[in-house]
């Protein structure tokens, strides 16, 4: 199927996006408990098919040691007894949680006696593109199915074989619940054709959330046609504001760089305020430099012993290793400029103990997430007590931060009267 | 202007976009009482221009009858100081809405301590693509801007000086308050290429919202890369249940086809229970045919004297006009199964007393606004209790149903800890 033409992918396309919206018709309308079952008997089947899992894995491992790929890579692509447990953990969790369904987020009266509701309701058909990870299969299968809809998924050409097996279960549990097989499809070929077909199928995917790197989510973004839920990139800053508590801001610096420098909440910038550097020296620095961290650094702070001289093009980079580029400002405005022009309104934190300063700076940046005298590392949907997340948006339509099983939810308007008219 | 290549229209829309996104950045940060301000001081500038708008409307007049345009389209462009008058209330009433921005929409606590917010923010950009009538001029700017947001609008040819004499006013009441006059842009030309060069600005302007016929609305949702917040018609359906209470039926029947027949929220078709007709016979038809609809019945409907047979295109037709495609169903399924086919997704209402077939009605289908023993016509942001509305949305993404100043908001979080670290 490596040789897809254009056509027959958008044909197989159309023809998955037909029964996704069949089954989808189901899932609006299946109760909670059902697909609460559904999820369980998912991570049952999972658990189940452990070795069928791991055989498979062994085989996309083979491929991918063959082909040369990365360490890294080759991590994001393992199976082991216990990521499998924790796919079917995940599973349970989002099946815990409470049903987005249904439920009223608003309701008011009107002088006229209408009674109005703003309900909860199931997009439809969630398409998800990614790459090398398995456990993408599991994680974004059940948080689209927890809220109502169905899920296409097409996952990369390493993990083909991983990503097979764990879809088959996740079927078996859904089928077994009553529900429709077509609720979890995965597009049963790797050509790339398939991918451009996804980004076309207005009216039959209702949105697409690309799970990977840059170039992915870039090709993504500028290609689809059916809205996405993305982030190009988490050039996340933290700011040491002067009236910053120390002890605070060394442990924050710290974890928010060090704790994974891989994830998108990782810091790629620290700004210091000369405020802080003047009462406090370069503390900040030293405790990277310490943690065998590689720090660019600009202006009086390359005089630290171990820094290097940061580049223009270290601002504004996201570098997803033991990296960070570090530049003086002038208090919170000379932060709130410089993440202007560089950020990619992904997280952004401010240490201080100033309420009108970090007041200053929630108001006057408008990333994703703003935190203040906390870590950006907690960019993330399970941190946030979403239970899981499909991706982290960082576009301002629907869904923005960590996406969960609420966020991929619409809603409908139920008015009621009592023979009411409009004069 | 009129001979505007499309790279001029480019380069003219990207400049304006980029004053509209300096402007939003202003406006994001603008207080409450500031925005009401300016909405007041608009609404003082245009009840004083009122005699300037006039005039400008005359000469669109002037020329839309040497154009021989239809009476409606007339009726339409036409302005009298009444309408002026209400412009300005309308801009007022605005004015006196909640401010939505910065309202804090969820918050809730972690067991480590983080406090996580969810506030709303400006969306940043909204273009407004409208046809013949001036005051959506008005209308969309007064929006727009209580919800922080710049507005850049695209007025029909036929109400140029209208649009123009109206902006004037606005803008000159913006500025009076000390916002940006680009926070209100109109685009100086009616050349087509300024709306092709909007639906393409990715990155400037944020949501377009067209208003206007359904060729218009077709154009901007098939040509768009900017998100839209649009209905391409308002097929509205209105069921009568065996359940119904007969008077109730009468009164919201008539009210839904005959208030106003050439507004999205008229109801275009007639669904009949067969139980319904078996206890009251044909009624409602009865009653259209009084009030001089054309009813266009199938089956045994057809038999009713002053109906004219139904032809299969009737149903799934928006006729905005004083005609109804009338059907009997077996029913709220056949009803369900019925709309599900030929609805647009945009208000149906159900007539009944018994609340297990309105539950299934309510559950079972998916259009944006769902009635009981109510009208379709109360599908507006007025109604809603929203103030105003700069127009209805059927698609799932972002807004939906009557859009009003809340729906043109996005969110951030916020996230407060004490030197909080993740594990």
């Amino acid at each position: 199927m490596k040789d897809l033409t254009q056509q027959d992918a958008d044909a197989l396309i159309a023809r998955m996006g037909r029964d996704a919206r069949d089954a989808a018709s189901v899932l609006a309308e299946a109760t909670a408990e059902r697909k609460q079952a559904a999820l369980n008997a998912a991570a049952d089947a999972i658990h189940a098919a452990e070795a069928a899992i791991l055989d498979a894995n062994a085989l996309d491992m083979a491929q991918a040691r063959d082909k040369g790929l990365s360490p890294a890579m080759l991590d994001r692509l393992m199976l082991d007894p216990a990521r499998v447990a924790a796919m079917a953990d995940g599973l349970r969790s989002v099946a815990a949680q409470p049903d987005p369904v249904g439920q009223v987020l608003a309701e008011w009266d009107r002088p006229n006696g209408l009674h109005i509701q703003r309900v909860a309701t199931p997009l439809g058909v969630i398409g998800v593109i990614y790459e090398s990870r398995p456990n993408v299969t599991a994680d974004a299968a059940a948080l689209a199915l927890k809220s109502g809809n169905a899920v296409i998924l097409r996952g990369g050409s390493e993990s083909l074989h991983s990503a097979e097996a764990i879809h088959a279960a996740l079927v078996q549990g859904v089928t077994q619940a009553g529900l429709p097989a077509a609720a979890v499809q995965m597009v049963p070929t790797r050509a790339r054709e398939a991918v451009g077909a996804m980004l076309r199928a207005q009216g039959l995917i209702d949105v697409i959330v690309p799970r990977g790197g840059k170039g992915l989510v870039g090709l993504v973004q500028s290609e689809a046609r059916v809205p996405v839920f993305a982030h190009l990139e988490g050039i996340c800053h933290v700011y040491a504001d002067g009236d910053a508590d120390l002890d605070k801001a060394r442990r924050v610096v710290l974890n928010a760089k060090t704790r994974r420098t891989g994830i998108c909440g990782a810091a790629e910038c620290l700004l210091i305020d000369r405020d802080f550097l003047a009462k406090h020296g370069p503390v900040l620095v030293q405790d990277l430099l310490e943690a065998g961290v590689e720090v660019r650094a600009e202006g009086d702070l390359a005089q630290v012993a171990g820094t290097i001289p940061a580049q223009p093009d270290d601002f504004g980079q996201e570098f997803l290793d033991k990296i960070i580029a570090v530049r003086l400002v002038d208090g919170v405005e000379g932060a709130i400029a410089h993440i202007r022009r560089y950020g990619s309104n992904h997280t952004e934190a401010i240490l201080t103990e100033n309420d009108a300063t970090a007041n200053r700076f929630f108001r006057s940046l408008d990333s994703a997430i703003l935190m203040r005298n906390a870590s950006t590392q907690f960019a993330d949907g399970g941190e946030f007590g979403m239970g899981a997340e499909i991706g982290i948006a960082t576009g301002k339509m629907h869904a923005r931060g960590p996406v969960g099983a609420e966020q991929l939810t619409s809603f409908k308007y139920l008015v009621t009267g009592d023979g009411t008219i409009r004069g």
